[in-house]
This record gives structure tokens, C-alpha cells and sequence, in this order.
């Protein structure tokens, strides 16, 4: 069933866009992994959503509270080493979007 | 090199995450292409990105210019027929959010 409309509590998306290089890929795994796990640990955080195909090219969506917890997570120091690691090494580019959610609705074949 | 900061021209994203099932595989294949090609011919079409990992989970996100152009390509009557086949065939489940881009940032390494 479909169930939709205006949000009641204001929350944000980041969209982070990738291509991946063929380096080091499992040190990039490992430390996706990481990361993540440390991202749900932020004061703020709501959900995150992840999807790389075979070709390298990856979307990670996550969902903030607010635009500050969205600042604090980006200048966390360790999050901070990784994206460094992620442009020195993991990466040939990226693209970042951070957005207002506006809409939303979803569906699911079982309800 | 980094390039970033806040938008000059308001535009949108439409963040669509789903869960494919594993019925008629082909067909889907085939629909998403075309429905893409449609998606670029509409008025306010920006641009798509979309990737699917080999479990079936996959997230596109559509750049719009308006909220009015993303409610009339939701509208068009042979992105309802596919919406529909997608409810009745393809999808377990899907998330769309609707969202205003705030900032953005972009990493190139060959910048």
C-alpha cells in the first residue's frame, strides 16, 4: 500500500555519489564498514542506505536530524583520516549533495 | 580538488531506494531503460544516477529543477504503467523522498 505526504519532523539526506578506483579495495571495504558503524554512533543520526554496483559506482545515502550533526559527522577526526584515504587512494570521484526532504512515501508488497 | 559550496539555482532530488524481486528479471531490465530515456525528455530533467548491487538493492536519485517537473513525471501516464508493473512484479518494496539540495561538493582526481 501506498502511504505518503508532507514530513512532520524536518530531517536531511547527504547523497554521496562514487566511483571507485581498483585500489586496495578490501582496506576499502574494511573501512567503509567502519565508518559506517561509527556513523551510527553520531548524535543525530537516523539511517543510512548503501548500494554499489559491479562496475564500481556506488550511492550512500544517510539521514540526519539536523544540517549541525550533518557538519559535526563531516569533521569527525577519524571520518576525516578516511575521507583523506578515500581521495588519496579509494576514489577517482565523487559527488556530494546535502539536501532537505520535502516528500516522501514508500511501498511494500506484504502491507 | 575540492569545489563547493551553496546552490545558485534551487533544484531537486528525488531519492528512490528499492528492494527488486526476482520475477521477470529481463522485463524490468528492459522498462528501467526505457523509462530512463523518457525521464531525460521531460521539461526539468537534470540527470540520473543509479546503481544496484548484485542482491537486489538499488537506489537511483533524479535531479529535477522544479518540484512541478517531478510531479508531472510522476504523472505521466506511461511512467504509471511502469510504477504499476513495478508494485505488481518487480519491487518487494521501495522509499522515495523528495528532497531540496541545500549544498554540495565534488571530488575529481584528475583535477
Amino acid at each position: 500500500m501506498f502511504q505518503g505526504g508532507y514530513i512532520m519532523n524536518k530531517y536531511y539526506a547527504v547523497i554521496f555519489i562514487s566511483k571507485r578506483s581498483e585500489q586496495d579495495l578490501e582496506g576499502y571495504t574494511r573501512m567503509a564498514d567502519r565508518m559506517e558503524e561509527l556513523a551510527k554512533l553520531q548524535p543525530g543520526f537516523i539511517n543510512v542506505e548503501s548500494s554499489r554496483d559491479s562496475e564500481g559506482h556506488g550511492i550512500t545515502v544517510s539521514y540526519w536530524e539536523s544540517l549541525e550533526a550533518i557538519q559535526k559527522w563531516k569533521e569527525n577526526s577519524k571520518h576525516k583520516a578516511a575521507q583523506q584515504r578515500g581521495k588519496d587512494t579509494w576514489y577517482s570521484n565523487y559527488h556530494v549533495q546535502i539536501c532537505e526532504v520535502i516528500r516522501e512515501y514508500s511501498f511494500n508488497e506484504s502491507e
